[in-house]
């Protein structure tokens, strides 16, 4: 009644405002009602071994987009338009923030280094294999038009990657280190693919020298160190306040807010000074989880984890769902004229290219890490979890739409021919990945971790994993553990002084268990 | 670093595109910034006998609007512009929700009859006379051009009240009845007057006769009934899936999300069927709290407690921080031709009708309702508690706002010196509403219900709270009761009828208290 009634008011002035008033009513409606039907489908497919909750909302996306285009006779496929605003400024935040909060702090800073490995050097070998083949492969199948900058751009695109599907899979009580590998990459890469992206556009590509690859790598390292201290610094300023002031005494709900407007204002900080805002939230999560959530009522520390939980949540399943209604829409489909066999060609090398792309860091990295950081048996990343890990960031998710969408588009539209089938290519990727690599997740990874199933939740579940294929390289084993034992030392030194630091000066400043 | 990514990739085909972008980060992390403020100097503030969160939400609005004013100076004094869709859509729905999902629903169906005899019947009494007077009174102060229908309008615009500061100041332990009154009418009358401005919307006023104002009245009980019908099959729906579905067994996430999603669907569906959202949304969350609220687990009772209070608290401030910074938008009073004492003469007249106007129904309905629908002394209205509902419902707010932009303005602006005046005089009477009887309403509770303060929560409260001022009256009191009694016991009877159904039909489907 009320909106209506502004229509009423609107339409006075101007028929069009009125209309689309009364557009985004509707819109906003139906895809409130979708998001309801796809957090009662996934749960009624929870224990179904194929499917998980972002295939469910892509699934339910395509069912309505094709209702929509059925009803608008061709007209339309999608409810909202695809909008990078609402995806970097609404959506994407609560997922990492949440991220951040939830993490499994210990298992994460434990494997830091082998974390920053994947999700930065792995990224950047990734980067290059996929810029430069679709650079060779593309003229030689009959698609020709991107310039260096567009392959550039395409490399960053395809490289970051949507770890949703295998976590959603892996248990985080049974194969912990597995775990925080998988989800550390998941979040570090979002955040350098974000930036690698943004060094690209800025990039005079016509004066490219050898230093260029230098200099976009010193913007990434100043980038990532200046993102992680402001997150840092905002997540200490919570909790300092949310220490002092007491809030609980007179309500829960305050706190709560002040939490949750603080870990949004990091996010809009870091956009503001030009740095990368994934990081400085997740950072900013990781401290408050750490923190603040000590210094605030019980109520609020349940509802702040569930809070944050949900608001993730609902985020995810909108974007997964907006793939799937993105893929019908007709227009992109039409303004592409390429032939569809250049079409599936473009989607095979794509496809390719991220198998190699992958598997051309995730191996070799595992096997740096192996020795460098490694000083037990037990945190040795073996050939089982490397395939894992190798097969977890082959899905590509809602970054790759939104970077394409920024690199190819123009307020979700696009009329030239070549753009829209690299926007196209990368939607169908998107669905290809997640739906056919996210459907054989489950399966797979009971035949690589045949234990797994049957696993519940021991206390020493480290020893059953170190399967016999790496046995055989026990006369190595020996001379490697002489070799990390000395590496090691320093990061178990440095950690001991953290906690003693920790203990000293940030708990009773900041907040923690007493 | 998207974002600005993104500003980047605008700019090569639209400058403005990309500085609207760049301008939206600014004011939304200003936005953040100074809603933590409000939260944490609110929390400073809270034991301050003068002052409430509105009051300091208000105050740093035109704080921070003065110092936007100045270095942008005098072009600008909102960070963002009054937008009825951002109200209506975003911000209302979870204040209303929330109310209907804390409300103690036992006093609140007790009193059901005085409450809608207050929040109906008493807003067009004062709707009537704020219309009137200012029909009569504006040309008397030298102010003409208002059409009968913008006065009609204006008598809907002045008839919404916002009781949010007096429901800090009583305490519902204390007081339960009269809190209860105060609260529930707040929230009818929310609904009415804007069930109200849209029927005069719609009316033509050429072919106004008697029978028009049975018409609006027919409409708002067409209304009433179907919206609030609406909001409570949603709701029971909600809680019937919930039980069903167990989904606490799997995710206490997807319950929450659930329950948000679906009463915010309850908010459009409404809307979409030019229902009010409003008593909509109202009912739905009293239905969950009802029923939902049992079919979840533990976490997720509490979460959805605080989830749905935070976001109601964020809502408000949020409202108020804005009124406080477009009182300074430099645009509006130039646009505004009238003089300054033309001007105070509005505001005067306006003050004095809603003084008026409420005096006018809450004395005279209060004696209806102690005729009618008590039936022992604790459930009558004394005299001081009539004082207590007449004080409360003078604060204007936000929908006051929204219904004067929706009449007046046309995307928050108008450019007629007519309307500009009228835009002005709002947001002053808003403004002087707010912070003058505001800031009286803790010192003026405390001397009309004098044991208010001394009165920490004792099991029988209502007795100290009949003030001696009615015992004169004790020889009517004995021919009341008998009457009372016998209309009373219809009541009773539907009440005792509702229990055994609710307990015997409704709780073994939909979920409650085993």
């Amino acid at each position: 009644m009320a909106l209506d009634l502004f229509l009423l008011a609107g339409m006075v002035f101007d028929d069009n405002a009125a209309a689309a008033d009364r557009g985004r009513v509707v819109s906003v409606s139906m895809f409130v009602a979708v998001l309801c039907l796809c957090v009662v489908v996934g749960h009624l497919l929870e224990e179904n071994r194929w499917t998980n909750e972002s295939i469910t909302a892509i699934v339910i996306g395509c069912i309505v987009g094709t209702i929509i285009l059925v009803t608008s006779k061709g007209k339309n496929s999608h409810i909202v338009r695809f909008d990078q605003e609402l995806f970097f400024m609404y959506l994407l935040p609560p997922i990492i923030f949440n991220a951040g909060f939830q993490v499994k702090k210990k298992q994460f800073f434990h494997n830091f280094l082998t974390i920053l490995l994947f999700g930065i050097v792995g990224i950047f070998i990734s980067f290059a294999i996929i810029s430069a083949g679709s650079w060779k492969l593309f003229p030689k199948i009959g698609f020709t038009g991107l310039s260096i900058q567009e392959y550039l751009a395409l490399g960053a695109i395809f490289s970051s990657t949507d770890t949703v599907c295998t976590l959603q899979v892996l248990h985080q009580d049974d194969t912990p280190r597995l775990y925080s590998l998988v989800f550390g990459e998941g979040v570090v890469n979002d955040a350098t693919s974000i930036v690698l992206f943004n060094a690209i556009q800025k990039l005079d590509v016509s004066k490219l020298e050898g230093w260029a690859v230098l200099h976009v790598f010193g913007d990434f390292l100043y980038l990532f160190s200046t993102s992680t201290i402001l997150g840092i610094a905002i997540g200490l300023l919570t909790s300092y306040a949310l220490r002092v002031l007491y809030f609980g005494r007179h309500s829960t709900d305050r706190e709560i807010a002040l939490m949750v407007l603080m870990a949004y204002l990091s996010y809009m900080m870091a956009e503001l000074s030009q740095l990368s805002g994934i990081l400085t939230v997740f950072f900013c999560g990781i401290v408050m989880s750490h923190y603040a959530w000590h210094n605030v009522t019980e109520n609020s520390r349940i509802t702040a984890r569930h809070i944050f939980a949900t608001m993730s949540f609902i985020a995810e399943t909108f974007i997964f769902l907006y793939v799937g209604m993105d893929a019908l829409d007709i227009q992109k489909w039409k303004a592409m004229k390429t032939s569809l066999k250049t079409c599936f060609g473009i989607y095979g090398v794509i496809i390719f290219l991220v198998l190699l792309g992958r598997a051309a860091f995730v191996f070799p990295l595992s096997i740096l890490s192996n020795y460098i950081s490694s000083h037990s048996e037990a945190s040795l990343i073996t050939l089982r979890h490397q395939v894992v890990i190798w097969w977890a960031g082959l899905m590509r998710g809602a970054v790759s739409i939104a970077l394409a969408f920024s690199q190819f588009a123009h307020s979700g539209v696009t009329w030239d021919p070549v753009y829209a089938t690299m926007i196209t290519s990368t939607i169908v990727v998107v669905l290809f990945s997640t739906l056919v690599f996210g459907i054989l997740t489950k399966p797979l990874i009971n035949v690589v971790l045949p234990h797994h199933d049957q696993q519940p939740k021991a206390d020493d579940i480290t020893l059953p994993l170190i399967p016999p294929v790496d046995s055989a390289e026990s006369g190595l084993l020996q001379a490697r553990r002489s070799l990390s034992r000395l590496l090691a030392r320093p990061v178990h030194t440095i950690h001991a002084y953290w906690r003693k630091f920790d203990d000293k000066y940030m708990r009773p400043v900041f907040g923690g268990p007493t």
